[in-house]
């Protein structure tokens, strides 16, 4: 039986990337590297098929096939989250229960491209939850950037009174700080019952988040264990060395977070750490050209130098 | 002492265009002969400075002159509301207070661009309304297909319970059939207070609004006087006549309605019918070519011919 | 062999709706039954998966099968074009290789939502046609409304000029007048290759369109017959009559022309026609409610008395 | 006589915030301390009424005499850029005549929301700039973000053929690393003009940018002292430190770079370092609550700490 998200859920979930080979299929043996290199950062948790896993991009057999060859790779090692949106709701209740059957703990739904008030917002997930049932853990993704769907914290919270099941909140609205504050004090296990509230973003505004009492980090940054160890650090207290780490890696986090384009980088990178072995983005999309590469080499070199000159490196090795 | 609108508003309210010379100056000589063209059509109100009379392209001198010019032309004989959106509130304040000194009995709003959920839309009218004083009556315009700022009937029913000044909704959200029948019957005047509903989307639905309770039409469209008998015949039950009357007109009403292009179709329209002497569409704005110009000849001609072959043309002729 | 689509192309293809059962399952034999409507409306060709068509709403497996499947019920009668659109280029590839293999003439391509310039519409396709061969001809679908990727005249004519194998636009901008002019004259057959022009919008420009030089028209208007006889009218010269026909008609037009809510519309019509065996649209999805069903029920009324009453009903039965 | 802008300018030219009262009227003696604080941070020019100097919430009448009292202010120290988009043509140009009659060496222009195709808006070019004149020295702003006007490289390589009056390309389309670096290759003073490059976004990619061939910086970074001394080490070749320098303010930099947030942010800080006597936003715009000041608190006392940390605080004094 799986293990089950819910509320308690904290720490980082790692948004994995999808990795293609250069001519563009599923590249099966990176899956299981890339894997490998996610639970050696220490990550609590994956996220598969998320936006940054191209998942729009799959057919829906690659898409199955890849929740399962994820669950068999990871093999209970930590829970894993898959990523379900879809125009079709028949789509969506079919790939939710393909990945609960293969071990997955909760799925993740945005709301539909094309919902334009709270109203149908809220009636979306009615209708989805009913069709899912109450066993399947949800994590509401709120990515208006992406979906042009907004809910406020108000509009959030009819959502949690009325869906038990939904036990976690991917926070990346943006700019996004207050809400995260509304829906933490309206969920805190008292006035309301608690729930998970992982932030995205790229990671840019993670000491902030934190600080404001995010549970955890979900999202596909390409050195995932910086993230475990600020996490760490904050956990027990230590905010200020948790930020002076954060702030060492920035520069890349934004390099990053540039929509679309960041994620060939965020691949590259992968690449060079080891986790794939190609770092080719699925058609249609961005490819790194000679000068990208070379920022990057500087962007890299940079972050070489600034943690061998951090005292000892230690910001890297807590655990 | 104005004439204030309220909740018991019907009719036609045309959305005045503002007349410019070729120069691209207003043509204040207009602004007199299209006040009368539109009373004599016998219309029950106007509204002036909407999107369709170009406000966002004058200046604030020129909002302010056109406004007292128009209630100076009008003179009493019908209520005037004037459109105060505004990207800053003070300006909006400003304009309301020029627009109820000149003689106005509303004012309408619609919410800002870039609110991006209900709550935001909310806390602005709440906000608006502080500044403005409850004793100038206001119109909710929700035009989402401009403004991308949506609201559902429950966010809007929230706005009506705390602002008693709002009266009127004016509708053209589309599809919004839908929404229009949940707002009558919440604001039917018995399980909370009545509202006015007057509908726009340039008329293209005005048989099946007035169906489901619109209290009236506000639009731009070129001949009013149809749809004032129209509206009168709707109002004494005879539909079935209201609706062949204006499905006569219907091939021009979408033709008008096409977004951007249909203003100046309906410039030139307004010119041919002697109620402004220059078509002009102030810069940027579009032209008419010699192709649409061949094209507008056609579909009046025909609509010329089916007014004479309707029985006496006895439609045209109610009241 | 297959007839393979060519710029030749003229008269009305009717993008078929997909029949899906109450339960929302694809409903196999009213695709039959829907394939003879269409064909005994005398329909020159279909269109099989477009937006109208709930593509986005099936899985790979329901797309090719339905592909298949409508092919197969065709019989070679009339040329179906296949729409494609798919965020992942191999998806795009895959569907279109399969709807040729089954025998479809040519398949129809959207510019993906996210493409933001013009630069990156014409890359896009150079791709796309670089994937899929220079043998599978290709629909152009210019449908900003829907993509957010808006493409100027001279940016289209770069695609025309680039890829032989593009022979027809689906022109359904709004407002689209001028630019349907524009690329009409630039593909004259003189100073350019000769395009086909299929205009769509539900149909609500049809005469305009005709007469500024479309060669047809390719909607789901669920009277396909009467945009038979129109096109068929407009070819042998008696516009007038053609657009005669086409305003008795125009207030379904608009009414089913409502985005989304349109769509139920459309299906409950083709289910009183005897098309298809549900109306049902599949999740998300509107539904028509008792009110919706009245309303409708005194559109079509008027409808069959304006039919009625119009000389012998002579227009009806154009051959 | 005015100096005015050419393709030559350079260096940091700072958006000015626009002071309020908390009543919301303008600070006047506030934009004198304003201005002075900008010039001792040595920035080498200044724009004003951008859109995070609040513009779109002025009067023409504050708009024209802030532009005035701005100019009195700066007293030809440093050449002052106005931004001037607008709606109505009309009030652009009378904007811009205001501006360059009270001393403005150029103005700045986004292409207006609603131009969907590049062929719109390089016809909006053609007629505003027809309109200027060629003598006022314009400036591109590129900021699809806001504006939703996407332009490729090539497209904009049109509007710098055909008016040598555009002399700079605001830059801050994102992610646009690639099309900083088509247009400088393009405009490199040999295969065309050369034209200046400022980069906004908040400042977000500076290093990358400047590396990339930017001669400049025009955001409105509370900072704009260490903007100077980054631009300043980059144009002598001290690239490292200068992003070293940029680095530690980084955290800053991505906190103010939140849309609408970031704006009060801005000011609050501009507050703190005695430019501006209140951080308010006019109406609507956003406050900073207790929660987000003691998040400034940290964010800026955490800078504090690492410039005093920095050997000798050396990056802080370059000149």
């Amino acid at each position: 039986m799986n293990h089950l998200l819910d509320a308690s859920a904290k720490g980082v979930y790692a948004i994995a990337a999808t990795p293609f080979t250069a001519a563009g299929d599923i590249d099966w043996s990176s899956v299981e590297s890339l894997v490998e290199f996610y639970l050696q950062c220490g990550v609590q948790g994956l996220t598969v098929l998320g936006m940054m896993g191209e998942a729009q991009k799959l057919s829906d057999e690659e898409a199955a096939e890849l929740t399962r060859h994820f669950l068999r790779c990871v093999d209970g090692r930590v829970p894993v989250i898959v990523g379900v949106s879809n125009p079709g709701s028949s789509n969506l209740v079919r790939l939710s229960k393909i990945a609960m059957d293969a071990g997955a703990c909760g799925v993740m739904i945005a709301p539909l491209t094309g919902l334009r008030t709270e109203a149908q917002i809220v009636a979306y997930f009615d209708d989805i939850i009913a069709k899912l049932g109450q066993e399947i853990p949800v994590v509401y993704q709120d990515y208006p950037q992406s979906t042009q769907a907004d809910i406020s914290a108000e509009g959030f919270l009819k959502i949690i009174d009325a869906h038990p099941s939904v036990v976690m909140f991917k926070h990346e609205d943006c700019p996004g700080l207050k809400k995260l504050t509304q829906i933490r004090k309206a969920c805190d296990g008292v006035a309301r019952r608690y729930i998970s509230i992982l932030v995205g973003n790229g990671g840019l505004y993670v000491p902030q988040e934190l600080a404001r009492g995010a549970d955890g980090i979900m999202t596909g940054f390409a050195y995932p264990d910086m993230l475990v160890s600020v996490f760490t650090l904050f956990s027990t207290g230590r905010n200020s060395e948790a930020e002076d780490l954060f702030d060492m890696y920035l520069p890349l986090v934004r390099h990053e977070q540039q929509p679309g384009f960041g994620l060939a980088v965020r691949k590259e990178i992968l690449r060079r750490r080891g986790a794939i072995r190609s770092p080719a983005v699925r058609a249609p999309g961005p490819k790194l050209d000679a000068y990208d590469l070379a920022e990057l080499d500087r962007l890299l070199g940079r972050l070489e130098v600034r943690l061998r000159e951090s005292t000892n490196g230690r910001e890297r090795v807590v655990a």
